[in-house]
């Protein structure tokens, strides 16, 4: 049991501070013989890189990964494999007055209450810093699932959610948002720009979505795969609500109207009607997409004056100041990507020892 | 690495299928010396009994826990308890027009994906008699949880939400769906009566509060108390959603209207204006309530007929018999509960092993 | 992390005291549809059973175990193997006059000082008769293990070794004592009657070996093959030392002597010179067969009467009374081989997880 | 589970090889506030480290540790500790004839059996060099295990025993093995050099100490001590058997002369007449000094050619040159005393979060 490591068989363990000489992770657990250079993984760490937009926290680090084991002339060897990137533009002094001030809707004050000690520069450990290295690890996790693709998008920034109808993929890579829809994309960016003037900071829905998952992944008490995305993505910073497929609104479905009629397609495979489920049934996947969502508070650092308390008991103002992200859900895209691949590789592994024999489609009669 | 365990040192292991011979659970990392006989149990079994009420599946089971180790002279011995419960009322020819045939909605066809073996009576393993025994080591949980009230409520039937402002807890033991608003409970009644005779169902959203946690529980990265929760409660049957504190509404706050301000009350406790968190911060308990709620979809299992596969690939149509809970969220109610406390005890203890001294109250300056 | 559970993938959890109502495991991870009944098992526990000669415990226990979960229609499923085995013989009053009074070499007092509470009846959890649980998840392993023989004999009684030179696994099934050497099964029988004629004990050493095991299983730093080994089998009761094939004799040798030279074999196979590794290279196995060996200190439970202390801190004298094993190396053999099965059918599913594609024969070039 | 971490609590997971960029591990679980700097792990990294005597690979590593996270202002904050070291004189080239040839008692084949790849380089991964990340995280154990002094010494060189008459630790550091009894250090020497200049190796045996230990660490069943003080020595590279206290010579021991009686001190502490038991009794400790041995095998990387067989199936000669210790137990010394803190530290941890009241002496009556 540890409290910084990720998954079971496909298994991250992260560590550093935001303010320390490094980040960096060890994953454990990777099959031999997958090719694995920094270019792999590279590219999503740009994707979720501080500084790379107007809307994002202007701390210049350019996040350059390093791997320091565990591969061998270009392919993993099954043995740990060590990732590293040095913090480069910490500006603690920036922080000099939160040393001893708990900022409202931070970890300060619970980190204070359980260790009775804190490196308090930049959030130390509970800095959105750390999911760098979730991002890491997620880009191994994707050279695990070989045929699966991973996608998000912010589908609600404030109170303005998406046109459902109007959602297009491409459109992610068009805006700095990742919204799939371009008309509320426009509106975001108005609507961010007002915030950030005003010292205030907006919260964020975001979706992920798995396509090409095979079946069977997940068990059916405590090792279910929907258990898992859910405290995969709860444990993202300032994430406070999870849903899968339907989610919330499954509540108010009538039964015929949530469960998803199934028919054969023309090569044996099951196909369903609808996706009420987001692809996982009893625990376990149904070989339809999984989709998954979850909802990011406002961005809890905020240049409006708030009351809080201090160390030694004292009533104080707080008003942070530092490099902040005016909407914290933007860069969390990449971050519940990668927490979706880290789960299924991991249950991916689970799934094999067990069920080595299990089809890879849903294509009935099963052999 | 167990699929069918709970927890890390406060861990539960369950086991048994809906038509079994008997289910049961092993509550192993309990600490010495804790009052406990049956009779600390079974009241918690009787309140998620089937055949209680006219709104829950008819089957008649008395659920009589029985402790078979564990225990000596009515103490705890710090080894594992081993609880069970004879089936007793298993109508397995109910199910013989489902052996071959996948209900939507339910684990049928995943099971038979991932195993290629299922045993179908009643759900199997997949059935919600399962969660007899998560309630039963609830039960146990909360005796390790001195000083801790946890309790549920159903806050929402269908799309019908209750009035927060006539919440009473009072109410939730008047009414047989846990409604802590009178006049929402009548509503209620009627709906369920119309969707039952209809051959419909209806879903639910579950509240769990747990008051007199201590700060400090959780931990920064992947041991996130928050995290846990959300694994915990999606991982009861039909679970598609989880919130904490404010949860998805929380996107549509601003940052100052979200996080909760704090000030010193008289005796050196941190007061927080509001607990929009949710009890927890960074994923650690801050010494306010914890809050939590999930979404429970509408039972799958109706008398409507649907389309769906059978095992050889077959189109057919399903239409469960059976006696099901025309709104499986109402008997969920204690399982929630029961849920929440599994996590608590357990984190209880994980903070204990690193942080032997952490205060129990939040109190500033610490000690 | 539980203390009454082994392994990881393939994970037995065990419970209960010697003298509470019954005894029983909870076997998770096995994989579907492996043909298992009751009659798997027994076999295996009547080899254990108390009372079943001259030179074991006289307690009469049927040991009938019952499966009461994981199985469908004679075929294992892929959930929890729940199986239990009600105490029949307890005769407690034996051991009142233990009740506050610690044994020497027994886990009384440390129990008290750690728990602070036991249930000292027939020695409550550290009780030997937990390893029948052992015994029957052990033979569940062997359902897993296909193509894998695991067989265990006694080397040695007291200071009497057997000749090795006169081994025949025949003989073990001919004797009380699982001995290969019949000469020396002679011997012992004398030994033994005088030991137990005196109020003595004795001490035994134990060898399992494991033919047809695959290469690969293992791992390189602390999931060793022979790491776990040494951990299952020093976890049996009263066992003080463990070796991998040469063991502490490695230590005499040159390095020339004691690495094991390999050659081709006609079909492709590596064939190895001789076998002072114990078919474990690396922590990994070799494809040889896996020889281990462990010590089994004299039954602390003897007639004669010893100096110790009680509860309240006053010095006392103890003399075991009750029905004890006077060599319970005895009684360790079928608990070694079952141990030895659950190490490896843990190791087949972890390795197969990473590694799918492995060979399951040690033959080169490899694929 | 990871096949790269140990531990549960105080969790540490080691990544790197032999001729990789770097090494390093993360300690995770440690208690916050304890006082840390790189000056508290370098004495026991340079008391190992490769170089530093005749009698030792002449590598030359510096073995320069950081640490890179967990500490703020030189006190642990609870949060995980990366620490890393350098690789510096790697002399890959030394290993290119072993490059398809699988050397005999390495894990050279069955790393290409399970992996079909291998960093072949100085033994990538199962290098002993993964030992200094061990030795490092076991002196931050230390630091956790205040009271308790953990020592370590070899006990036997190739055939030739210590007198243990003659034992005195403080001679351990007279001479460059780590041996208690001076006349036999003058022997060894000689042996060595004979054994070097012959191009041959010798195996050891080395005895590990400590002493403060609380009782009550450990548990039951298969959270044994003494299983996984033995998991901890048998995974350390080399070894191929483990004793807890008297162990094999226990065999032939009587009842009564193995199990130490125990009368009671002035002082209400429980005094025991030996420590056959070597400090654990029914996997818990008792209070008294803990101890183990552990054999290592001679090395296997000698200069006399041995007959082996190639990647391709070709029968070979193999030779290995390099640079390498003649006894590689010499170097196990503090190897073993590190895995003996690792465990020590971690079974503290886990008793307190279950046991937060039991005393830390072995006092009757108990509170």
């Amino acid at each position: 049991m540890s409290h910084n490591s990720f998954g079971h068989l496909f298994r991250v363990t992260t560590w550093g501070e935001s303010h320390g000489a490094a980040i960096g992770c060890v994953v454990d657990g990777c099959p031999p013989r997958i090719a694995l250079t920094e270019a792999d993984i590279q590219p999503y760490l740009d994707l979720r890189r501080p500084g790379a937009s107007r809307f994002v926290t202007q701390r210049q680090e350019p996040d350059q990964v390093r791997i320091l084991s565990g591969t061998f002339e270009g392919l993993t060897t099954g043995t740990p494999i060590s990732l590293l990137i040095e913090n480069q533009d910490q500006r603690s002094k920036d922080y000099g007055e939160i040393k001893d001030r708990f900022r409202p809707g931070h970890a300060d004050l619970t980190y204070e209450l359980k260790y009775g000690i804190r490196d308090y520069r930049g959030g130390g450990r509970s800095s959105a810093r750390e999911t760098a290295m979730r991002v890491a690890a997620g880009a191994v996790a994707r050279k695990v699932l070989d045929g699966v693709t991973i996608r998000g998008a912010l589908v609600q920034m404030g109170d303005d959610r998406i046109d459902r109808a109007a959602w297009d993929w491409a459109a992610t890579a068009e805006n700095e948002f990742w919204c799939p829809d371009r008309a509320a994309a426009a509106r975001w960016e108005q609507r961010l720009l007002e915030a950030r003037k005003s010292g205030s900071s907006l919260g964020a829905v975001i979706e992920v979505v798995a396509e090409g998952v095979p079946p069977g992944l997940g068990a059916p008490i405590y090792g279910k795969l929907d258990a898992d995305i859910a405290a995969a993505l709860m444990g993202i910073n300032a994430v406070k609500g999870v849903e899968i497929g339907e989610g919330f609104a499954a509540a108010a479905l009538t039964g015929e109207a949530n469960a998803d009629e199934m028919r054969m397609g023309p090569d044996g495979r099951v196909i369903f009607g609808d996706n009420h489920a987001g692809g996982v049934l009893g625990g376990i996947s149904t070989g339809q997409p999984i989709v998954a969502r979850f909802a990011v508070k406002p961005t809890s650092s905020i240049l409006t004056p708030r009351r809080s308390v201090d160390r030694f008991g004292q009533e104080v103002e707080v008003l942070t100041r530092g490099r902040h992200d005016p909407c914290v859900g933007i860069r969390a895209v990449p971050v519940g990507e990668a927490m979706l691949a880290l789960v299924l590789a991991d249950h991916l592994l689970r799934h094999r020892a067990q069920n080595p024999d299990a089809p890879s489609e849903a294509r009935l009669p099963r052999n």
